[in-house]
C-alpha cells in the first residue's frame, strides 16, 4: 500500500493504475476510520480493481464552535486498517496541500441543503461538496463510495454529480449499526458508555416512525411526536431535529406518501449524532 | 468533422481519440464564430491532437434583460468554419441537454467576480463557472482554450482550474483586434457602421493609458479621466466602467505598481461591448 501525501503524487499512482487498465475507486473519508468505512472499501473492491482511500479532516465543512481542533486523528492506526483491507491507495494530504492559497471557489448545491442538517450547519455541505469536486479532480476515480448514515450528504453530492455532469458514478452503501442499533460513527469516540446506550434511543426512534409507516399512520406530526417521546427517554439527549422528509426532495411534508427519509439530528454530551432510515409508504 | 449533439456521443468521440494516444484541446465558445475564435482554435491545434469545438449560448450567464434571446446562432456557417479549421468534434448540445432538470448547483468564484463585469452583471461569471465546469467534467480536455478579451472571465476560469483541482490547463491567447483596433467580437455584429467606428475609441482609450503608464504616470484616476475623454468624443457611447486594476486581483487602486489590467465596457446602441489590456508599470 503506497501513502501519497501530495496531489501530484496520488495522481501518478492512480495514473498508473490507469495505465494498467485499472478501473479506480475512491472511498472519500476523513479517517478515524471504523467498520462503517470498511464496508465502503469492501463494496469499492467488489466494483474497482484499484482503491484509493482519502484522509482528510476538512476544515471548510466544520462551522465555528465545531469540532475541527479535536476530531480523532489516529493515522497509523487507519493505516493498519488500509493496509488489512488491502488498500492501494491512502491519499492524507495537509490542509496546506488541499488548500493552497486562499480559496475563493464554491461549489453550491442549493435547495437540498437547505433543510435537515443544513439549517443547523449553514456552511457545512458547501464545504462538503467543494471538497469533493476537488477530491474527484485530484483523483479522477470511476466510482466514489459514501455511506448511506450521512443521508443528506449522498443526496447533496449526487446531485453535484449529475448537475455538473462529473463523470463518475457514486454509490450508496448501507449503514452500518452496533447490536443495539447505534450507527457506527467517528464521533460515537466523544460518548462515554453510558452516553452510548442513550444514543441507542435514536435508532429506536427510526424503527418507530417504520413501524408506524408501516401501519399505515400518515401524520408526520403524529410519527414525530412519537419518535421525540422515545428520545426524551434520556434527559440528557438535546434534539436538533425529528424529520419525515421526501427522500428525493428532502422538503417536509403534512403527510406520508411515496418514499421518505426518516433523519434525526440529536447531541449527546460533546457528540452531535445523526441517523436515519428511508421508508417506502407505498409498500 | 463529426457534430454530438448530446453529453453521451461527444464522450465517446474523446474517449475513442483518447484510446488512440491523442491530447484533448477544448474550445468552448458560444457560436457566432469569428476571427478571434478561429486563432484559438489554431492556438488549440499547436498544442493538442483532437480538437472539440463546443458551440452552447449558455442561457445561466445571461442576466434578465440581457441579449440572451436576440445572441446570434448561425449555427451552419459555425460549423463551416469549424470544418475549414480542421476542427475534430463539434459539441453543439441543446439547452436541454446541458441543463437536463432544474440546475441547483453552482460553482461560485467569490471575490475575482466582484469587480468589473461582475459588479453590472452580478450573476454572469456564475454562469460561466458553472458551465465550463460543465463541459470540462464531459470533454475532459488536457487544455481548454480563451481569449484574452474576456480578461476577467480568463483569471476567473483559471483561478476555479487552481481551486478546485481541476485536471487540465487553461492557455489564454491574445486578443484578436480589426485593423483599427476594435477587439473582435460576435456582439459587434449588433452595431451599426457609424456605430463600429465609434467602438475604435475603446482601443484608442487603452492605448493611451498603456502610454500613460509608460511615461511613468501613476495616478490612476488621472489615467481613467484621459481615457474617459477619448470615450466621450462618442457622445452616443454609454460607459459602464473604465477601471485600471491590479492584474491578478482585479482590485482598484489608487496608484498603478506592478502589471495592471486596464478594463473598459461601454454599451453603443444594442451592444455591450468591453475591452482591455495589460501593462505592466514596471517595464
Amino acid at each position: 500500500m503506497e501513502v501519497a501525501e501530495t496531489v501530484e503524487s496520488v495522481r501518478a499512482l492512480v495514473q498508473a493504475a490507469r495505465n494498467k487498465g485499472k478501473t479506480i475507486g475512491l472511498v472519500p473519508t476523513m479517517g478515524a476510520l471504523h467498520i462503517g468505512h470498511i464496508s465502503l472499501i469492501e463494496a469499492a473492491e467488489k466494483k474497482c480493481d484499484f482503491i484509493v482511500v482519502s484522509i482528510f479532516v476538512n476544515p471548510t465543512q466544520f462551522g465555528p464552535g465545531e469540532d475541527f481542533e479535536k476530531y480523532p486523528r489516529p493515522l497509523e492506526a487507519d493505516l493498519k486498517i488500509c493496509r488489512e483491507a488491502g488498500v492501494d491507495v491512502v491519499f492524507a494530504p495537509t490542509v496546506e496541500e488541499m488548500y493552497t492559497s486562499e480559496n475563493v471557489t464554491w461549489v453550491n448545491v442549493e435547495k437540498l441543503t437547505e433543510s435537515l442538517c443544513g439549517r443547523f450547519r449553514p456552511t457545512h455541505f458547501r464545504g462538503v461538496t467543494t471538497v469533493c469536486a476537488k477530491l474527484f479532480n485530484i483523483v479522477v476515480p470511476d466510482v466514489a463510495f459514501f455511506g448511506q448514515k450521512d443521508a443528506q450528504q449522498a443526496i447533496v453530492i449526487k446531485r453535484m454529480v449529475a448537475d455538473l455532469n462529473m463523470p463518475l458514478e457514486i454509490v450508496i452503501c448501507p449503514t452500518v449499526r452496533q447490536h443495539d442499533g447505534l450507527a457506527v460513527s467517528s464521533r460515537n469516540k466523544y460518548l462515554t458508555e453510558e452516553q452510548k446506550k442513550d444514543a441507542a434511543l435514536i435508532y429506536k426512534s427510526l424503527q418507530r416512525c417504520r413501524k408506524m409507516i408501516e401501519a399505515g399512520i400518515t401524520d408526520t406530526r403524529k410519527i414525530t411526536t412519537q419518535m421525540r417521546k422515545i428520545l426524551s427517554r434520556a434527559s440528557l439527549i438535546k434534539i436538533e431535529y425529528v424529520s419525515v422528509v421526501d427522500a428525493e426532495t428532502l422538503q417536509s411534508t403534512d403527510r406520508i406518501a411515496g418514499k421518505v427519509l426518516a433523519a434525526v439530528a440529536v447531541k449527546i454530551g460533546p457528540a452531535r449524532l445523526i441517523d436515519n432510515i428511508l421508508v417506502d409508504s407505498n409498500k
